[in-house]
């Protein structure tokens, strides 16, 4: 036996919140509030009420285990849950409030979730269906107690009232790190709903990642504005990076629009902020519009869709802001590339810098990238060879929620079902996507969902959905579909067959009537070439409008 | 049983070279020669002879857990030997040069080592102790095979017939992460060295931290030149932090004056460096002897000793280089505190920056520091209070190298033997020394071996060894020595009784006689009251010559 040793502690999420609370106990958590306005806490109290809000949900007959629902917005109490739910051994289940009622329902049971928590907006929503969520032992709105609120939903708790039954100097509970600490469900490839289950250790391995020089590196001198939602993959684990160096967190709530986000920053001297390109877009029209410029902003980090091509040099020549670019899943927690300069980057041309800049990125230490062809057999990282991106890591998901089967391949990777080139260095580019699915503004929207709709319609003989590009929400869905014969169908009539069916934002953008669609051997839809026929139909269009708001 | 996960990967060092072999392959790692000169690898090249070299010694018997040796230089090989002996499951057991060979033998010993990679340079001297050292199956020497060497040393192995020997293809030996690494010694607080077995957790967890934005936050876009050997803590981690995000490194070998290393970080456009104050020092004064300035060089780490108060100053004002320091030990990987600022400090002046700037910082997520009272009660972090500083965290010592009993408190602290305080912020300062030892350029010298030697001279009574402050030196050794009655001795004679009894760089730099000893209590010398009175008795003069080495 070897005798020496170093020691062992878990990797835990109330590791963190300790560590930020402790050492950087005064520094602030700035919170947008729904109703207009601010709100200043800080580490210290973050921390505190972490403990309360987890110690209360124990007396309350919560168990290590279960998991715990957010119906909530980027702001401070969500952020307390985000460290008291798992610091109590309990997983933080984040929920997309752009869900339809119905998949909140289906996604709640699936995960049975024990409690809910939820803002004040959502109260009649789910009120709604209330009766479906079976599991639910209860319902917190995110605030002081509210009779109006409690009107409206029987049996309502409230945040505050939880606080105060809490224990400030609770302790955590004593946990391995591969417990689970936070749940979130992605759309994924298929139809349903997969929840994936990160374990404390990936969360905290995967902060330190985004804390180094070559991820995020947000350092405690920093302002962070996590503008990607804490319903989206942790908002990409920024909360807990932020907590691991005691940055500043300035949470913008519900309100994204440019104006917005551009007042935030300047008022509140934001450094480093990340979004999908959607937001950032809508960001550099309201600055552009604006005498005042965001000389805080040092850096944004941009991902969930392909970064529109002269973003980086708009942000860079305009607002002198770094740009960069990265790439990720649900499933990876999500940093799985990152476009980081190598040295021989340096001297390049700003043109050349883009050219790269606008890639994916490469993988940081603790996850490994491979692209593969239909056999699974490894291609080169050649930058041209272009095949299933495949990836590998600390924090990868192995098995989804509930799932008896594996997530992987035989030989242990997950299969991103994104069509990629590497190059020899690692740059990854996203080429092209293999699973069928629509991405309008960093959020899915389901292909089949559309189609069963569409072919609902007693006029139509069979219907595709496809990912039309677009300049501001990256993808925007268009249906091909086929008249039943002698039908007299017009286009206005099929859109208006979806009001009611999907959420407006879901709604295709144009219907495009063709002869038959075309089938392949297996007689599925050949999704790729409708989408090489038709899939630029929106762009020339889209881009005048584009212009048009600027100007 | 909750059904979902993330993949599971255990954190060796052997996944570190992999991802920089592989996603930083071309990236140059630049060492200069011993003869002179420069010789220019790439991390896939150190990552495929790291197999080699690591699989050669397993083919010669070497198994899991074996301690190899290592007496060399900051060079490539030695980067092989850092990856290739974790990497298949050995420990890799640095030895510091500047012991004297009676030390090394114990070490190597103790440590049960069965092979020693030593330099050209050393040949002589292990061969004359060759016969100590009863462990080793085997020394190589450092570079290809070479007659006269052989000749010195019979049985001597070379490293490129070892690499010819190895497989560069060879798999990493299947470990846990817990398994040990690296073994590195500490004269420490007591005579006798004690070993600190890092595990390849403690190490990746420790780069990782390291390559954090408020840690050295090193990029793939650096060229990282760590001038702390890597027989002191792995060059405090720095190859490992280096590997992590594939950064270029310049390995400076063993000439380490302020000329040579002006012209390295010059030359091979170093960014950022790591090493003891003495050597910025010397390395300053070499650039103000220059007519160029080191453009690329953005930030060096300074630790091992107390930062000279005006040290950042000269760094910043005339060569625009941030200096950013840093406090550890041996038996903290070496992390314990970085001196990174807090967003509310950028307000200050660069005076008040100073004066937090030459404490030693605050301590990054993955450690946590205490002080305490000699009853061991914990005393407040109000920035005033002195007392013992503990330590506690992810990549602290827990037990040393084959001692049965615990290093720690009872409650699970590490006592550094520093006497601190600790503000709210966390940012701990350095105010005395518990352990009664000397630390001149970074470098210990045991007051117990002075002072047995003082004490042996026949006209000596008694002695003691204090550390006097010293500009350069940080501190130096003088011996305050009461006489026999009616003896002649003189200093210089107490002096010269020193030669070839301890290396010459330990002979005291005064002796001052004495009528008593002040004796406390317990009858031991009052190290405190004598440092307080002679303490200061080489500065003024040190000073002198150091402004005359200057001008
Ligand atoms: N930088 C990017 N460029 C192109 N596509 C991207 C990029 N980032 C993510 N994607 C797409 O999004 C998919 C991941 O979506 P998923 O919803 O799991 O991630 P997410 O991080 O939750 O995104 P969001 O937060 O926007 O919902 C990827 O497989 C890829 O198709
Ligand atoms: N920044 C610093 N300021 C003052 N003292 C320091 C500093 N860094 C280290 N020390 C002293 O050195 C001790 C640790 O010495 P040790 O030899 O274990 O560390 P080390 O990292 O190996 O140093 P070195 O590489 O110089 O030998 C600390 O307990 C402290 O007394
Ligand atoms: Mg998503
Ligand atoms: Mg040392």
């Amino acid at each position: 036996m070897l005798l020496g040793k170093m020691m062992h502690q878990p990797l835990t999420v109330g590791s963190l919140i300790d560590h930020a609370a402790h050492y950087h106990a005064e520094t602030e958590i700035v919170s947008a509030l729904t109703e207009g306005g601010f709100e200043r806490s800080t580490w210290a109290r973050v921390g505190e009420n972490a403990r309360r809000i987890g110690s209360a949900l124990q007396g309350r007959g919560m168990e290590p285990g279960d998991r715990i629902g957010t119906l909530a917005w980027n702001n401070r109490r969500h952020l307390e849950l985000y460290f008291g739910v798992p610091g109590m051994g309990m997983v933080c289940h984040t929920l997309n409030p752009r869900l339809a009622p119905e998949q909140l329902a289906y996604i709640v049971t699936h995960a049975t979730d024990r409690m809910l928590f939820i803002e004040r907006t959502f109260v009649p929503m789910i009120a709604s269906i209330r009766d479906q969520l079976t599991t639910l032992r209860g319902v917190v709105m995110l605030g002081p107690r509210d009779e109006a609120a409690a009107a409206e939903l029987p049996g309502l708790l409230f945040y505050e009232d939880l606080l105060a039954e809490g224990d400030p100097a609770a302790p955590w509970a004593e946990i391995e790190e591969t417990a689970p600490s936070a749940l979130c469900y992605t759309s994924g490839t298929t139809g349903n709903p997969k929840g994936v289950l990160y374990s404390h250790r990936s969360t905290l391995l995967h902060a330190l990642c985004v804390n180094n020089r070559d991820g995020l590196a947000i350092g405690a001198a920093d302002s962070l504005m996590p503008v990607v939602p804490m319903f989206h993959v942790n908002a990409w684990g920024t909360p807990y990076a932020a907590a691991a160096v005691g940055a500043r967190l300035v949470l913008p709530g519900p309100r994204l629009d440019g104006d917005s986000l551009a007042r935030l920053i300047i008022d509140e001297s934001v450094t480093i902020a990340a979004g999908v390109p959607t937001i950032w877009l809508g960001l550099l029209n309201a600055l552009d519009g604006m005498d005042e410029k965001p000389v805080s902003l040092k850096r944004t980090i941009v991902g969930g869709s392909a970064l529109p091509p002269s973003m980086r040099a708009a942000f860079r020549d305009r607002y002198g802001v770094e740009l960069i670019h990265a790439w990720g899943m649900t499933e990876t927690s999500p940093l799985g590339t990152l476009n980081a300069p190598l040295a021989k980057h340096a001297a390049l041309s700003h043109a050349e810098q883009d050219q790269i800049g606008n890639g994916q990125g490469r993988p940081p230490f603790g996850v490994q990238l491979r692209v593969v062809d239909a056999d699974g057999t490894v291609l080169p990282d050649d930058g041209v060879t272009e095949g299933q991106l495949q990836i590998r890591g600390h924090w990868i998901v192995d098995h989804y929620f509930g799932h008896e089967k594996t997530a992987l391949t035989w030989d242990g990777w997950f299969d991103t079902g994104d069509i990629s080139t590497i190059d020899p260095d690692g740059y990854m580019v996203i080429r092209d996507r293999a699973k069928d699915i629509i991405k309008s503004g960093g959020e899915w929207i389901s292909t089949v969902d559309l189609e069963n709709i569409a072919v609902a319609h007693p006029k139509v003989a069979n219907a595709a959905a496809i990912a039309a590009r677009h300049p501001k929400w990256d993808e925007r869905p268009v249906i091909c579909a086929q008249k039943r014969p002698q039908s007299d169908l017009t286009e206005e009539e099929l859109l208006a067959f979806y009001d009611g069916k999907v959420p407006r934002w879901q709604r295709p953008d144009r219907v495009i009537f063709v002869e038959t669609l075309p089938l392949g051997a297996t007689g599925k839809v050949v999704k790729a070439s409708l989408r090489e026929m038709y899939g630029d139909v929106l762009w020339d269009e889209a881009m005048a409008e584009l212009e048009a708001e600027k100007g």
